[in-house]
């Protein structure tokens, strides 16, 4: 890899008439080229007949197939046959428009936008729901308060008990989740219909009780669970033929495509934003982004959040299309250029700001998990915990207590509307005109002023918001934390307000200061500062349908990440963090030191691999000892060349063919061929009783997970199922060799003990512990004879199965029916831990081998880089060097190392080829 | 490759009380891990120490230099040595800090703000001087006429020459150049100081001309020329000590973000757009875009974007910061939903034109250069063409003559704005109430419909347009197709009020319809379609200011970009093709047919390697037939296990070690010595006599490059040293051996001319032919004998020198000193041609070699993939399959591949291993 980088063409530049040109393939490279390009023309263009005789068959194929097996239960008679061409044919031409992108694009933004329509609208009736009951008994504050507060406390733990049951994966944001999937790393159980209902349902309770949290985080992932389920749906058309585990293979990376853009679809979705949705969820999910993806999501998010309002529309909502926040501020001086440090200063507070809610929400689960009393107690009774938090908070919000002095009574929206209000409080108080009237006033009170509520509103909610998000319901921080911003520039808006009654502006006009311009840049400011992104800005454009504060509003996000970013993580890699899900983490801005490490620092020496050469018992052994997934390949041991990686299941396959019953047989038969000879035997044995012994065998019994989900279900045989399923893959391979009923012997059974828990990661991983004693020594000694469908009687005993086992074992290994993957990716030891990371994000790579000129030195997995990244960015005493510094160590340590490298290299070419060029001279001397 | 994407993992979800968390870190895993830790932490902590005590030594060591070597001029007494410790504290500050990014960045963002305004300032002086002098002139029509025509002549002409005396790497755009260059790739002299000016003052009077021309493009390039001679300039401070070398090839993907930050830096001042200025430039140069990166790009050019309007209101241009072509659309009631068909068909239409667009530019060039009678004289007048062409375009908009019916008198900007007017000219006719009264008055002819002056500007507008941006003076073509956008747009509006005078909303108010708001649409769609991005959108609402329109805009632009996406390349990647810059062209959008293309089909099997065991005449030889820079080193031409790459310098190094001066006078020496033993001789030669000869001796002349560039230059030594220049990266390593007058041998220098050929890329490049012959058999037979700084007298003939040297080309190379790749990227036989596409953007590649279970067997370059690509893409009659079909061949294919390639690695395996195994078999034998 090091020398790609500096490998590059200068190339020269003519001039020509029109447009100067680079003349590159001009030259002798013509003549070389013509004649290598009428050779591989001819090979393409036999290539390309055959493929499409491939097509024509692979039509045939399908025709014949789809008429013998595809509707067998509706043609009865031939007469029929017409019907099933047409439907045959429209069903073809349906797939073949099926499969295409944009088709699916389309319906994913309509499922979406409905999705979403219904979910506001149920949302809004909760809602209207709480405020009717609590105005309906406003005789009595005590009933009024228990209504208010038994609602949402209903409501929530509703919420929390039904994702519980129904799918715990439903819990929280769902945006750390996707940014791990579109890593490439696949979470169990976490695009499935039943977290799709659990998060639907479970979120809409979850906002109807009014609590402070936000949707768009959720958003992203039902997004997402659409996008899954309706490439399913799609497939069982497209794919009716197919074999799923290809397709599930091959067609990965278009689902990861379509997931991206699923992200973009959902926060689109909610804010009504698909420019604002499309950067937001590449900046918050995607480490390196294809441009040529690019336009998946914008067609996706705009489709969606066109159906999403035009919805509105349809219901009388809306006269026409608008953004969802509309802002009337003017047109033609938005703000003074003095306002600008105001601004600024609103960038900075925010960025501490964002941090503090980062950590906030940190301590706080961090707290709950620590204490042990406190956490076994709640683990029990999971809902309590919910209950009580918003028993909390809404008893501080009630309308007549507390909430009167923070604006208690109005929801998330409607304090969003009166804080983007384009009227000042402080001067002219809450105006009266606008239709929202009764919203705006909530902020006054008669005895306090209008600051101190703004005040009290940021303290309460910061901490409420940051609180509420850790209960175990679908939720997301977005928009609580997007309303405090709100209200923080609301706030610093009505100051200078105050401060500069006439305005700033100086030469004639008075422009009056708009503090909900302020309010738009505090609402960017600290949710770009909590999740890390600038695309907030785009977002709080079209949420509010006015662009015209975007100077103030890029400086301040740009300003907002820039402290942010230093101080804490994003709120969705905290989340990340607390979750352990296995994302690398970002390099941080400036960490110069991380030029220093090198792979060699950080990679795995101990490398399990095995030889081109090796027995089956060293596979055995391998296979028994490690967990990876996959083993490397080598030469041999002395030389270790790496040939290549080898999947885990490969290679038990391979085990499981060798010292299969096929092969025993074919041993027995042979053994009997050999015996007839001198002695005849005449054996008869029954087929029922080999039947009855088939059943008494050992079959593959899988453990399942330790779900807490389904504590309740009785029926032992369901949770089987899954686990089976889990496994299919792994041992498809081993499932074909092997005959139905068959006593596969007993390395074999060890080594599938060892798969087993290898699959998944359950809780007491005890790989290193070598497999259950009862089943490597068998206490009884059956006589196992089982009559083949030939005529060869499996008549061993166990210790001759051993004994012929064993002397398998001894066998080198064919490696001819193995699936070697021969490119896995390599690094050096030189390699720097920056690129490593950058060739790990890019490639969303698991592990590479480390090598050195050839060799296996070591491997480097997803974990050791995390450890080094985390480490060094913990470490706080590392110096940070002058930037260019370690450039100049890196060239002379790298020189160095090659030196050493060379001399290796050397010394094991000559240890190589001297003894085999030592040999014919000494056989020369021996002749002579 | 193959396996890394199937190769993942599936966590299970453990459900906890706040986060489900996924148990990856725990169990076994937790003892082996703490073990490891503990050992690595030891060694991390030990060559931490090392590390600081290098930093310690870095530091002392940099003092020191500075005081002995860094001003010896300026401490000439002991007694200023306070001073230079003050004044070497004071630079390591200014280093470590001027060293970071976001300094760059606003120094970026402030000088290219500058640069932008001033040539804006500069524009828009040409332009008045235009009307000040055609107004002047109204008494003659004639003088009005000649004064019209004369002045953008005048102005195409200079810059014409201009930019072709300094730097011809100033024509055109420069978004396709950039382009290549984040690709990687090296263009020579594109990112100079002359360049830079040239571009600057080439810029301003093509756009002072009034010609249709954009400034888009060169925006771009100018800044990144700015980053490019700003990071130059900064680095004499940051780079003082530092070897440029070293810093040259590690800190290439810094400067590579630079460049892309700069990029955006370039739209965003261009349009005052800072969020769609960094989306264009993701969107138009990026393939793969780091995220990590993203913020840079919003710094810069919101920082650029600020202090570029600052100016203005500095300059009382304007009262405050507000939108460049600021609209002022009714906010309530943007458009009615039932007008979202009209804005569609402007997408629709739009993407036809931006693709017409495309095909007409390309088709223009490529006319131009086929005529060759045209050409040829052309090519001789250089500036004709632009004279041509600008009288042309000239003659027709003349506001007297045919310019009336095209508001010719307007300039582009005016234009814009009159078209972006928020009143209907159809039914009110042209208002008279704004300040803008006269620009609005030159679409309103007393004879001719509004309609036809718009359809008029437009189609004369468009192939106008087309034409002048094939001049060759630097110039884009963004600005145009964004006017003509917007007047079809107009068109479309207009029709459209005139169609529903009171507007299509039915119930109670009644809405007129806005064209203007049409013509934002479509300024949008049209632009967006001829350079294929979705974020024109974006520009858009920062240009004007208002987001209102957001979904028509959205609509459009995507259903453009799908209509001219399918139809021809972006004006971009035409660009590319017709200067054939070593580009990669973009995978088309549901070519399905790529997924059956493999690296196998594609890939170059002559691959050229040098085995580890190989001599030096090997060596020689493939240097002499090959022109790669970089060699594969494999284990032997039997096992064709790749070991890793050699770049042809070090080859080369290597080989003029073994042959040059020094060797050979140890090897006189030694005979000497030798000699000495046998009969004492004396021997005198001069000096003098010495150094005569070195004058004589053969030189490494090289060939310059047949630039036209500079054909009036008389002095002939000049050509040379950009050419010196050129190649003394490559020789570096060679001249560091030999001593300054120095007779190389005979191979080393045929070896040398070959050398020379194969850098850059010349006309004639026929690489395959033998060196001259007068180098290989030199005529005369000069003795040659130079004393040596020792005492030993190279007296060798040239017979003697060249049998020397043919010993010495049969020793076995030694590789000690070769700086070797040791892990240059490796591709399967089976690979899929989208996945190497992938590869080769996401890094950058430049080639790759294709291994089958560790043997070389094939190179991929950047060539075959885009000769693939290219070739299938113009294939017509591959019928596309049904998208999931391909999977299903390649699923079965493979497995075919890999029994083959198993079969192959068995055999290969055997015939290595079984002769070693035979051997100690028959040793046995033998022995008993």
């Amino acid at each position: 890899m090091a020398g790609d980088s500096s490998d590059q063409r200068a190339l020269q530049y003519e001039q020509t008439l029109m447009y100067g040109r680079y003349t590159q393939e001009l030259g002798v490279y013509a003549k070389e080229e013509a004649a290598r390009l009428r050779e591989s023309g001819q090979r393409r263009s036999v290539s390309e007949r055959s493929r499409a005789l491939d097509l024509l068959e692979y039509d045939k194929g399908r025709c014949a197939r789809c008429r013998r097996s595809g509707y067998p239960y509706v043609l009865e008679a031939p007469a029929q046959d017409f019907i099933s061409v047409c439907t045959v044919r429209c069903q073809k031409f349906l797939i073949s428009r099926v499969g295409e992108d944009w088709i699916f694009l389309i319906l994913l933004g309509l499922v979406m936008a409905l999705v979403s329509w219904v979910m506001d609208f149920c949302i809004a009736i909760c809602l209207q729901a709480q405020k009717w009951m609590y105005g309906g008994l406003d005789s009595n504050v005590l009933l009024q308060y228990l209504a208010w507060v038994t609602y949402p406390v209903v409501l929530i733990t509703f919420s929390a008990g039904f994702t519980q049951i129904l799918a715990p994966q439903a819990v929280g944001s769902g945006i750390p989740e996707m940014k791990t999937i579109l890593r490439g790393v696949v979470l169990k159980e976490y695009l499935t219909f039943k977290t799709f209902v659990a998060k639907v349902i479970g979120l809409t309770c979850a906002l109807g009780s009014g609590m402070p949290l936000g949707k768009e985080g959720p958003f992203v992932h039902v997004a997402s669970l659409c996008a899954a389920l309706l490439s399913k749906f799609m497939s069982l058309f497209g794919g009716i033929y197919e074999e799923p585990s290809l397709i599930g293979i091959k067609n990965e990376s278009r689902n990861i495509e379509m997931l991206a853009a699923a992200c973009a679809v959902g926060v689109g979705c909610c804010f009504a934003a698909p420019i604002g949705g499309v950067l937001f969820s590449i900046e918050v999910t995607s480490t390196f982004f294809a441009v040529r993806n690019y336009w998946r999501g914008f067609f996706a998010a705009t489709f969606s959040a066109f159906i999403f309002r035009v919805l509105a529309v349809w219901n009388r909502d809306e006269e026409t299309i608008t953004a969802l926040f509309k802002t009337r501020f003017r047109l033609d001086f938005p703000f003074d250029l003095q306002e600008l440090p105001a601004f600024a200063v609103i960038g900075i507070a925010s960025g501490f700001g964002g941090a503090l809610f980062v950590y906030l929400n940190r301590l706080i689960v961090q707290f709950m998990r620590k204490q042990k009393a406190i956490n076994k107690f709640l683990m029990k009774k999971r809902l309590l915990y919910p209950a009580l938090v918003t028993l909390l908070i809404s008893t501080l919000t009630f309308p007549p207590g507390f909430g009167q002095f923070m604006a208690g009574k109005l929801t998330q929206s409607e304090t969003l509307v009166t804080l983007l209000d384009n009227r000042t409080w402080a001067k002219q108080g809450i105006a009266e005109e606008f239709d929202y009237i009764g919203h705006s006033e909530a902020w006054k009170h008669p005895q306090v002023n209008v600051f101190v509520t703004l005040v009290l509103f940021i303290v309460m909610k910061f901490w409420m918001s940051a609180l509420a998000t850790t209960m175990p319901v679908p939720c997301g921080a977005f928009m609580p934390v997007f309303v405090i911003g709100a209200a923080f520039g609301r706030l610093v808006g009505e100051s200078m307000a105050a401060w500069f009654p006439d305005g700033i502006h100086t030469d004639g006009t008075i422009y009056p200061i708009v503090p909900g311009g302020y309010a738009v840049v505090g609402a960017a400011a600290l949710s770009g500062a909590v999740t890390h992104t600038v695309s907030t800005a785009v977002i709080v454009f079209e949420l509010t349908g006015q662009i015209s504060h975007i100077l103030p509003v890029m400086i301040a996000v740009i300003l907002a990440n820039a402290v942010a970013q230093s101080l804490q993580p994003s709120l969705y890699d905290s989340i990340i963090r607390i979750k352990k899900l296995p994302y690398l983490p970002e390099l941080g801005w400036g960490h110069h030191e991380k030029y220093n490490i090198r792979v060699e620092d950080i990679m795995v020496r101990d490398v399990r691999y095995i030889t081109l050469n090796c027995c089956y018992r060293d596979l055995h052994n391998v296979l028994l000892t490690g967990n990876l997934k996959t083993l490397a390949l080598v030469e041999s041991a002395e030389s270790m060349i790496l040939l290549g990686s080898i999947e885990r299941a490969q290679l038990q396959s391979l085990l499981s063919q060798q010292l299969g019953r096929p092969r025993r047989l074919e041993y027995i038969r042979e053994r009997a061929a050999a015996e007839k000879k001198r002695l005849l035997v005449l054996s008869n044995t029954d087929n029922e009783d080999g039947n009855q012994r088939a059943s008494h065998e050992v079959r593959f019994q899988i453990s399942t997970e330790e779900s807490s989900l389904t504590p309740t279900r009785p029926v032992p045989q369901k949770p089987l199922k899954p686990a089976l399923k889990r496994t299919s893959v792994v041992e498809r391979p081993t499932e074909i060799p092997t005959s139905p009923h068959d006593n596969s012997g007993i390395a074999l059974k060890n080594l599938f003990c060892a798969s087993r828990d290898t699959e998944g990661l359950e809780k007491n991983n005890n790989m290193e512990s070598p497999p259950s004693p009862e089943l490597r020594r068998p206490t009884k000694r059956v006589r196992i004879s089982v009559v083949d469908d030939g005529d060869v009687e499996d008549d061993m005993t166990i210790r001759e199965i051993a004994e012929w086992e064993e002397m398998q074992l001894d066998e080198q290994v064919n490696f001819n029916n193995c699936k070697i993957d021969p490119a896995p990716f390599q690094l050096v030891e030189r390699t720097s831990l920056h690129k490593t990371h950058t060739i790990f994000s890019l490639l969303g790579l698991d592990h590479a081998y480390v090598t050195s000129i050839g060799r296996l030195i070591g491997v480097v997995s997803l974990k050791e880089l995390r450890k080094a990244i985390e480490g060094s960015v913990t470490v706080k005493g590392v110096k940070v060097r002058p930037p260019l510094a370690s450039f100049r160590d890196s060239g002379t340590s790298s020189s160095e190392n090659e030196a050493t490298e060379l001399h290796k290299l050397w010394d094991r070419h000559r240890s190589m080829s001297l003894p085999r060029e030592h040999t014919p001279s000494e056989s020369d001397e021996k002749s002579q």
